[in-house]
């Protein structure tokens, strides 16, 4: 029976996954290499993958799963657009710095997935997207955003301040907290000019 | 005689590499690829450079020598930290835009570098962190940006508003001046938090 949710087994193959093309990159890597990682033949771990590829896919397609969950939690809440923006963005940027190995696969990983398996995660980065278009939108119509700007230019700018975290962060140096509280604001201002 | 100024055929080699690098990732390309693409035997191309690895390195150290220029003139002027630091943001981004191949290249080429010649570039963008952290840490003193502010935060999260720019502008749909202001804007909004 297919369920959404993802067996431990698997959970620990996709993180083995995780740190293997973190550490080699996913070019160097191969399904071996993770075999190794996880103290398995080779031969078993294709009981769970067909391919390197559809390793990487299942990392990102898991990825997708847990900050989709993030989107629809703050979608669910009626507080108004702005502060709705600004809960997504400490929520996604906190999960950011809580899986920075997957993260950073991700970003370096979509683009070596073949066409179909990437246009579909492209397709579900959109609604994401677009749930920050409207959110600035709904802002613009209730005069917290100026007229004149593009909601869409604004959209790119708020997920600048997002997905960078991952390259920067240091775990013991900063505090995941008020990073993804600085970038929250951050966005904030950014978007309206801060007060008005 | 050493110089810094790239003689014209190295140039077209260059842009070659960029246009290959970026087309089919720089794991997957070759020396043959850039002499393919230049209309050259691969015997000639190695009178320019030693290796694919030279390639990316020479790429990425002359986009350097390129953004360095534009902090230097940035750094010239006398006009106030925030106008500097809105006029800094403007060039990066018109800059990005303009060498779209080339930017993405050097954002995913990098961690691909030996690392001397990785260090030395990550040396040189670390100019630009500083650059940009003491625009802001002047500001701070002049009270335009909240005391409470961590320059080095606010610092990543001015350079998430324009590295990410060749990752989503479009030649044709969007408009190359507009974007960079809006970024420039975008970035003193968020610093600043507008007005005061």
């Amino acid at each position: 029976m297919a369920t959404r949710s993802t067996p431990r087994r698997d959970q620990e193959v996709l993180s083995a996954a995780a740190r293997v093309f973190h550490a080699r990159g996913y070019a160097d890597a191969s399904v071996q290499h993770v075999a190794d990682e996880l103290g398995i033949l080779k031969g078993s771990l294709y009981h769970y993958i067909s391919s390197k590829e559809e390793l990487l896919y299942r990392l990102l397609d898991e990825t997708h799963e847990e900050v989709s969950r993030i989107l629809d939690e703050v979608a669910a809440s009626d507080s108004p657009p702005l502060d709705r923006l600004r809960l997504y963005v400490r929520r996604q940027v906190a999960y950011n710095l809580e899986n920075l190995e997957r993260v950073a696969v991700y970003h370096h990983g979509l683009a070596r997935l073949g066409d179909e398996r990437r246009l579909d995660l492209v397709g579900r980065r959109r609604e994401h997207e677009d749930f920050v278009t409207d959110l600035i939108t709904a802002a613009q119509a209730d005069g917290d955003v100026a007229a004149g700007e593009d909601p869409r230019v604004l959209t790119r700018l708020v997920f600048g301040t997002m997905i960078l975290t991952y390259n920067w962060f240091r775990a013991g140096r900063d505090d995941p907290e008020q990073v993804a509280d600085s970038c929250a604001e951050f966005a904030i201002r950014g978007v309206t000019g801060g007060g008005d």
